[in-house]
């Protein structure tokens, strides 16, 4: 390592680093390089690489040694550079150099590691500071400041739990105690005097040593102090949440001081390019006048606006008039118009530089203006379309760009309706569950799906259906909810897929609910509500709120559009929906969706009495029996698929036919169970008996799928009956259908070739009795691990796969999808998991499986039409992973069409 | 087609065809050709070829005309053959020449298909022979058989339901009724004139045909029969049963009658060149004088004894004089000294020949012996034995064709004690299951586990537990149960599986059985029987008897032992044993087992009052309660795997730890649950609560295997302990250990990586503790799909792998063992499955990601280990594939261990 280069000087516009080497400088760290080397003012200064962060971490007992022994030469010659630059000296207290401490990884982590200011103080240098500033009560607050913040950070006196006080917060608390103040801004120069008196007593006492004075020792406590701090809970956890790889370190940037607290000429703020929420191509932001960089966000005063604009909207919200405005809450434009000017100048020159809007943070001195930060933005999802379609519109990228821009997965928040910001803020959280399905919802707590049609349809109030778990039984129930929290169940249990097929609101698995039907009450910490109760769900955080939230609705922008016919453009695969009605077939076409790919016909069967004649059947005795219930339901059926054919209008469906097992269909009460005995004039005990015999131990893996066509092939004639009928009857209005009969769960060939057999019999016969034709194909769903292996049999009688990764994924990584719940968060908290393979495809298992099913499937039939039809198909990085393995559409819920179609195209960007 | 050859000759000691080619001559064909060629009397004919079925069944309306007009000119030229040999003419009523007509597949299929006899005859002919044997009764006999084979079976006479009668018996009872006679023998020459005449009016009639006079024209009718009747249902369930592909077809031979019935000094019979029942080098047989061939197998009349030898033992077993046995049962070496010579010499030399035991059919014609058959005899399991390490010591065969002779399957005979044949004779069968476990079993019906002990245990008594099915709860029941008969459950649920393990009769999934466990009684097709009835299970048949049948322990002769060192010497894969206790390891290694290959460490947790710790532990609320729980069971599986490693002395022993879902441990009745909550001193309603809360639905792919370890790593450390601290201990004793600790359901490699820190930790512990190391290794089951497509990443930390194929089967073919009854039986059917893929390995699905996992796997770890623990390990087909696959070894139940053995040494000698 002798010849590696590991601290990179910057200042006065040149740089040793740039731009692009945010690996080894951190974001930060490269951009202020950056900056530098485009001319705009920034305090000097050095980073010390990430590589250090590395090596800090190869020592068992902490590297600060190691790394001072590599990196001490280096920076005493960038210290060198600063103080030629500053003329000042370092650990000279007579003329002190005074540092900031910041740290920078690759990925921004904004708050999450430790930051030191004012580094270089001491009880001589603080002197020094209030005898050049002319300020002393800004040199000993400054001093004050280092103290307290060197102290919890690097000496760890913070205590690690909130139970426990900050020492140096009680000390605060004692002097304005015995001041008699409350604010820190009536604080004097002597009160701080006293305050780092008291302080560095403490430090003494609590660790032993002095407080150091010496600025070398203070400069490597507070590197190391970073260093340490990749690896603090907070930073791990916001690693796990955001996926940035532990493996990554931290880079340390030490940068000359600026100071926004030296009087009214100085100030400190924050800004950003464009409006964050909207988009609005508005440069804004907030700054303090005689403040240091924390005081922003501390929240201790009120910052006021930059510009004039959005002082004067500022204003306008908070009713507050232009006269009072003005006087009280000044715009950094009117305070201080050549600070502004630059500030304004340098904040267009660095986005159009950078190409992307920023986030910048600044200092002014005297009314010199120090940038000390630019980084891109984070933005809304609303935002991030209309900026995207902004700056290609300005020239500023150009299509590839703005389409890498947006996120996929934050177009969602423009879809569903969301709650007011402010509202949020107020809300009590309850407890937290899985963000099942995006959206807001606001109402009255109900625990059975009947009472959510009671409540909703009779009474017309807003019902939030809470369950332990959903089972296809409250479809309807669903349905007319706003919204529905269960207290088991993961990203794919069925209240979520359910719901976020019907675009609603919902929180699952969220484990702290106990609820006991019989009373109708629901549990959370110690807090009961009743039926009846109003709570609100994040269905896009997963919090549960108490009471009502203000909700808002979302619109789509002419930009939104924009951006999706800039994807069709790029995008190889084409975005189906899966659809089980002609509504939801309608919401998806108006999303961009190409095709269904996915009708689930078993949904339909749960739809007005329909379920009466599904259960005749499945309780019938024999096969004439069954017929006779089947008969019945044949006209429902039919019914459904000239719906969806009409909704789709030319478009291709894949159907598939029935897939659950039976147990799913029938009654599991005991007066639900003699109702239907009635119904059918049979005993109660038949019911009972007949329900009992369709219990299964693991239902996952047991009789359904085409395991019922197989058993019972007349289910599969009159459901292939009725799609063949249904587009003969809409061919008659000129509709022309592509229907895609999809045989679910083969694993073996001769399964389908059963299955094939009697549709295209049935197919003829309809044919026949008509005299008229329809073109169809037949395929299957590859979802059992066997049929990905023997895929090449497969394909030699299947016309088109579609691959059902929600079965694959529990069959091939043995997980129950109802079941996770009791492993699955410990296994991502320990990372033996990186991921919910429910929401992202396990490329490496199920996703070679896939692969090798691709492979072999067009091997035996040359150009065999693939699709996926998993929840995975509405999830970017696995629509990405579908593009790779060359599928030929991703099929998902109406709302996920848009994300997915963006997935699509990223993808092929990526590819080139 | 055209040069093909579709007609062998044979006849006078040459034959077109020979013994080879059975795939185009059948057995039967085949064998009469090579039997002229070695010079053994046969009646001449010809061999119509199996391609001849084929051919006829290509023709969608049959292919009579086809086929006839294939073979004509061959077969004329063969009959030309057959009269110059016989000095008769076909189709010729003043010297006809009689034929018979037999099917002959590739493999036997004794009885299956049909037969004509006496072909050629009708009521001129009939004269013709009356005349030239001077034996008119014998004449019209023979015709009047012919009439109504030939009726029944070309015609299609034969009711196809036993509910209607044979027309042709109808008119016999008829005559017999009017000549006041009960004995066939007793009708005269113009008893069987009448019966012609109306069994020809009666073909008129309900054919509208007269019945065919023409040779020709019977041939041909005889022969399409032939074919036919490949396709009947007997032949079709016969063939499945055996696994006979349908594609084989069969041959048809036609060949010169020649008659037993002609007087005294003609016989018939049948014989074996050695005991089919013990395997003794006997010549032995049964015959009678003056009969046609079918008689002897009809029961109408008792054949007699070939050999005085024979006979002589018949008589001492029927307690029958020799005087009288002299007089009245003469062997055929009495009567007809010379022609039996003549047989002796005969089947000596067959055997010699064909060097292995015949199964012989003969006719004596006048004093004349002719041979129509000869094949290997069907032989039970220990004559199976015995006769092939007999010939070994005779140099008949070498040692490869003794290991090919035995079939694996056949060695459980020997190994678990069977009915007494005649007992079972007149036992009355109630019903029929799967044979889940082999074996007899008698005793007094309990219902429940607890009963089962009282009855076993304390009484003393014989019991057979009965359930719906069974649970590890009813371990211990089982363990003092006669035998296990559940209703619900394949054969591979969990009572067969664990009967076999226990080497345990057991007959699984008898669907007729209904049992109501509040009244402790069961329902066989409407008979009802109470606890404490009497019934007997036959293992091997899946046979439930009413009351007791005799049973007759299995006695293991030093032939088996001289069979098994035979195997050793040509084996490649070693066989280990899956044993959870020292009794079935000592079982295990006294069949020659060479290590544990599987120790379920949760069978040990059911053992005594150990259950009540592992449920203090499962219901313990924190880690801190677990760990409590768990140092109580600590000293007790420390004392289980002593036990073990002291049995296997030195051998290899792999141990899981804990797999299965908790649930599996805790009690599910209210009352139960109230003990436990009173011994834990907790409410019932919290008992309850927590056995709710590990309900799963899907629980095979739930929170089980190493995803219990990872979230309970306590559990992990306590077995390691246990394991670690047992080896020591026996070390002490001078015990080698070679433990290997084996981490279940592993699928992704992090998975194993966390599980093997703990227990090396726990391991460094231990050995830092005591002082002292002892080896280990730690590897993993391959069970979960994933875990064969990142074999590669696994095998990086695993140092072995066993394939764990009841579960990889379940969730590649995504199967519920419990749960197949449903689908599993029609899919066998139908023939979309060949074989019940938890008996027979699936080698094109399963078998592939088996091949892939230890390609993968040694790809990373070069040789490693690998083995499976499946219950394939003892399925001989599964074993010859894991040959294949270079597998180091099998494991399966102590009884499969001998037939692992053969069946690897098999494998080996077939690669070859």
């Amino acid at each position: 390592m002798s010849n590696v280069k590991r601290v990179y000087f910057f200042g006065n516009k040149t740089a040793e680093g740039n731009g692009k080497m945010k690996e080894l400088l951190g974001g930060k760290g490269a951009n202020l390089a950056e900056m530098n080397l485009i001319g705009v003012p920034v305090p000097p200064g050095f980073t010390i690489t990430t590589e250090m962060c590395t090596e800090y971490y190869k020592h068992k007992d902490g590297g600060r040694e190691a790394v001072i022994k590599l990196i001490k030469p280096e920076a005493e010659r960038a210290i060198a550079q600063i103080e030629a630059l500053t003329g000042t000296k370092f650990n000279d207290n007579g003329n002190p150099l005074l540092m900031s401490v910041r740290s920078g990884s690759r990925a921004s982590m904004p708050g999450m590691m430790d930051t030191i200011l004012n580094l270089g103080l001491n009880d001589e240098a603080v002197e020094t500071i209030a005898k050049k500033s002319g300020n002393e009560r800004f040199a000993w607050d400054s001093y004050r400041r280092f103290v307290q913040m060197y102290g919890d950070v690097v000496l760890g006196m913070k205590p690690e739990s909130a139970e426990h006080e900050d020492p140096f917060e009680v000390i605060i608390d004692h002097i304005k105690e015995e001041r008699g103040i409350t604010n820190d801004a009536d604080l004097t120069a002597e009160d701080f005097k006293e305050m780092v008196r008291r302080f560095k007593a403490a430090v003494k006492q609590q660790t032993g040593n002095d407080f150091p004075t010496d600025s070398w020792e203070q400069l490597w406590g507070s590197v190391m102090s970073v260093f340490r701090s990749w690896m603090n809970d907070r930073a791990i956890l916001y690693r796990k949440l955001n996926n940035i790889p532990e493996e990554w370190g931290t880079a340390v940037t030490v940068q000359a001081m600026v100071f926004g607290n030296m009087g009214d000429t100085s100030a400190t703020g924050v800004c950003f390019s464009r409006d964050a929420a909207t988009g609005e191509n508005l440069f804004n932001g907030e700054y303090l006048v005689n403040a240091q960089g924390e005081d922003v966000v501390a929240g201790i005063r009120t910052p006021l606006q930059i510009t004039l604009e959005g002082a004067r909207r500022w204003a306008e919200a908070q009713n507050v008039s232009e006269e009072v405005r003005g006087r009280d809450f000044p715009s950094l434009e009117e305070v201080m118009p050549e600070a502004y000017g630059e500030l304004y100048a340098t904040q267009k020159h660095l986005e159009t530089y950078f190409t992307d809007m920023q986030d910048m943070e600044f200092t002014i001195q005297n009314g010199k203006l120090w940038m000390l930060q630019t980084r891109a933005a984070k933005r809304t999802g609303a935002a991030m379309v209309k900026i995207a379609v902004d700056m290609l519109d300005e020239k500023l990228i150009d299509e590839k760009t703005a389409i890498m821009r947006c996120e996929p997965a934050k177009l969602d928040e423009l879809l569903h309706p969301v709650f007011d910001k402010s509202a949020v803020a107020s809300a009590k959280v309850l407890t937290k569950g899985l963000p099942a399905s995006p959206g807001a919802a606001t109402g009255q707590i109900v625990f059975f799906a009947e009472d959510a049609e009671k409540w909703a349809v009779d009474k017309g109030e807003k019902a939030i259906l809470v369950r332990i778990e959903t089972s296809p039984e409250d479809l309807k129930g669903m349905h007319v909810s706003a919204g529905i929290l269960t207290a088991r169940g993961g990203m794919t249990s069925h209240a979520a897929v359910v719901a976020r097929g019907m675009g609603k609101c919902c929180v699952s698995g969220a484990g702290d609910v106990r609820i006991d039907y019989r009373t109708r009450t629901m549990t959370i910490g110690g807090v009961t509500f009743k039926e009846g109760d109003w709570i609100s769900l994040n269905g896009s955080t997963g919090e549960v709120y108490e009471g009502k939230v203000a909700t808002q609705a979302a619109e789509l922008s002419g930009d939104f559009a924009a951006l999706m016919s800039l994807t069709d453009k790029y995008a190889r695969m084409k975005v189906r929906t899966n659809a089980d009605t002609p509504a939801d077939a309608r919401v998806a076409i108006g999303f961009g969706a190409q095709g269904i790919g996915l009708t689930r016909t078993e949904h339909m069967f749960f739809e007005g009495d329909r379920i009466v004649s599904v259960r005749e059947m499945i309780l019938a005795d024999d096969e004439a029996g069954r017929r006779l219930a089947l008969a019945k339901l044949l006209p429902m059926q039919r019914g459904d698929f000239e719906g969806i054919f009409e909704a789709m209008n030319g478009l291709p469906v894949t159907v598939r036919l029935l897939d659950p097992p039976l147990h799913e269909f029938v009654p599991h009460t005991e007066k639900e169970q003699k109702e239907l005995a009635a119904h059918l004039g049979l005993t109660y005990e038949t019911v009972r008996a007949k329900v009992e015999d369709l219990h299964e131990v693991n239902p996952m893996l047991g009789h359904r799928g085409c395991r019922l066509g197989n058993t019972y092939p007349e289910i599969t004639e009159m459901q292939t009956r009725a799609i063949i009928e249904a587009a003969l009857n809409v061919k008659k209005k000129g509709i022309v259908t592509h229907v895609e009969i999809m045989v679910p769960l083969v694993g073996e060939v001769k399964e389908l070739v059963y299955q094939k057999r009697i549709i295209d019999l049935t197919a003829a016969t309809v044919f026949a009795e008509r005299g008229e034709k329809v073109d169809y194909m037949v395929g299957t769903m590859i979802e059992v691990p066997r049929a990905t292996v023997t895929a090449d049999e497969i394909a030699e009688v299947a016309e088109f796969f579609s691959f059902g990764t929600n079965d694959l994924t529990q069959m091939t990584l043995g997980f129950s999808r109802d079941d996770i719940g009791k492993f699955l968060p410990v296994y991502l908290e320990k990372g033996i998991l990186e991921h919910d393979p429910f929401q992202i495809l396990d490329r490496v298992g199920v996703g070679s499986l896939m692969r090798e099913g691709v492979r072999k499937g067009r091997s035996a039939r040359h150009g065999l039409k693939c699709g996926i039809c998993g929840e995975h198909g509405g999830e970017p990085s696995s629509v990405e992973f579908c593009d790779t393995i060359d599928l030929d559409y991703v099929s998902c819920s109406p709302f996920r069409v848009p994300i997915a179609r963006l997935a699509a195209a990223q993808a092929v960007i990526k590819r080139q």
